[in-house]
């Protein structure tokens, strides 16, 4: 087994450089990375932990689709920001039982994701762990100042999008948990769906434009499901929500209750001014693999409806607890 | 058990606000935590990460010391660099046989020592655990731009400075191994030892001033242990040293081997131009309640020695390494 100063060292090769300017002064290798704020902009900052047994199963995945996923949920956030990342740091707790060939392609897998996206790694801590692997990434990304989406923009008359289809990350888990893998031979939309589940697409690209053309009032990015994640832009904006359940993308052979509560999804949901709904039709012609769907309308009653064959009921956060739940 | 979202709102009441002006935009509660860059400074940035059956026993300590020790590490290596700490965040991985008792004392002795240096809790990312319990903290400084002290700025002819006494924190680690505790009945070196370990004290003072005064040619916190750490620099800036036994401040109880390659001691490793040396006089007098003790220049020649009974031999860097070792 390689020490740790050994996958350090190893680290510090693979973190490479990055084509754009950059304000990294100094990356891997001192007590902390530095960054110059010499430009006016917003820093967004956010951390994400996977752990072993709770977020994902070595049965299940690659150590390559791992290393994918641990950074994807980290851009998918600042993407939700409508801003970009730029760096991350790692900090991992390695059991015995993780190999150097398979702490190597997870990395090549992480770094595979950040170079496409010209992301640097920059620092992290590593540790053994007494039994179960545990990544930890803190991914650091920008907006221009004042541009950041946050949650708590939504106003009352404001039309509710969300991207690409849900549910499937879900259907994924489940067909995952009744025995089936990757290199089984499956039918097209069960291998994408556990490709949704081991190896989510971040919304880099939908995120940063709606950031900056300031399209979107409020956005999250989906990660606990529909229903918690639009409940937290009402909670946050003061505001409720109406939601047509004919209008939810369902991905195919996924449930209506995994498109609602299912989670994992990663798409990112926002609510559009009415008078701007041009110019999500320009962006739909722009970006024309990703699908924008209009699933409600924001309401100024802070309840949250789903319309279902006409009939109303309440939309309940089935809000995925990680302190209680099974993943 | 409280929910997640119970547990993030707590935190979000207890999370404060600082005195200092803030560059922050928003914290806890949105996908990521937004920073203003309006003043040009350096940002520093680290992440540290604790593992139940690794960095802590949860028969050692306390969950008030535990939460306290997660950050004041990070502290620590910010103080390294010669900056200030501003901002956290925290991510939890949270096994069932940890209460909704030992979470609230482990974030109040956390946010007991955040608030006692002007710090903000800004985000993180809560979780349960099969098994252990899992701590990380990515925590964010700042130092006026150009004032960084790096690892590899030492010069042939610095001299070498500690801060404070060492090995104090692996007496107190073999102290509680052979079964000793903090409520027992204590000598007074053994008792500062074992809160050497459970509870080490980050010097942000002495970091900060020698970060502002740029008095510090290159400088490390003594994490992995003073061989391991004086390597560090030394690798990095191409240089060697020779560091006098008799000049090591060891700690009460304490043996030579535990102040050579005991580690976890947070004190500041520094090199100082000769020329500058009555500034640390002046400091001396300035911070009486901080030992510096002189132990040795730093050399041309990349070997490093120590001198003891006036004998030369290789000062081995018997490195820590946290894939490896037990502790």
């Amino acid at each position: 087994m390689k020490s740790e100063f050994e996958f350090i060292d190893t680290l510090r090769v693979l973190a490479g450089s990055v084509s754009r300017p950059s304000d990294l002064i100094a990356g891997i290798g001192d007590d902390t990375a530095i960054l110059s704020t010499t430009r006016e902009r917003e820093l967004l900052i956010t951390t994400d932990l996977l752990n072993e047994g709770i977020h994902f199963d070595l049965n299940y995945t690659t150590p390559t689709l791992l290393g994918h996923k641990a950074l994807a949920v980290n851009l998918s956030d600042i993407a939700a920001m409508g801003g970009r990342a730029s760096y991350f740091l790692l900090s991992l707790a390695r059991p015995v039982h993780i190999s150097d060939q398979f702490l190597e392609e997870m990395i090549a897998g992480m770094l595979a994701l950040a170079k496409s996206q010209d992301i640097l790694l920059i620092g992290g801590d590593t540790s053994r762990s007494p039994d179960r692997l545990f990544i930890n990434i803190t991914a650091i990304g920008e907006c221009p100042a004042g541009n950041s989406i946050r949650r708590n923009g939504a106003q009352a008359g404001d039309l509710i999008f969300v991207s690409g289809s849900l549910g499937a990350a879900a259907r994924g888990l489940e067909l995952l948990r009744s025995g089936r893998r990757l290199n089984d031979t499956l039918e097209i939309a069960d291998l994408a769906a556990i490709r949704a589940q081991l190896a989510p697409q971040p919304r880099v690209a939908l995120g940063a434009v709606l950031g900056a053309r300031q399209l979107a009032n409020a956005m999250i990015d989906i990660s606990d499901g529909l229903s918690s994640d639009l409940s937290h832009i009402c909670q946050e904006s003061g505001v409720g929500a109406e939601i047509e359940a004919t209008a939810i993308p369902i991905a195919e052979g996924a449930s209506l209750a995994q498109a609602l509560n299912g989670g994992e999804d990663y798409e990112l949901l926002f609510t559009v001014n009415p008078a701007r709904s041009a110019e999500i039709d320009q962006l739909r012609r722009e970006l024309p693999d990703i699908e924008l769907n209009h699933i409600g309308v924001i309401t100024s009653e802070r309840e949250r409806w789903l319309i279902e064959d006409k009939q109303k009921r309440a939309l309940i956060a089935q809000g995925y607890d990680h302190f209680a739940s099974q993943r």
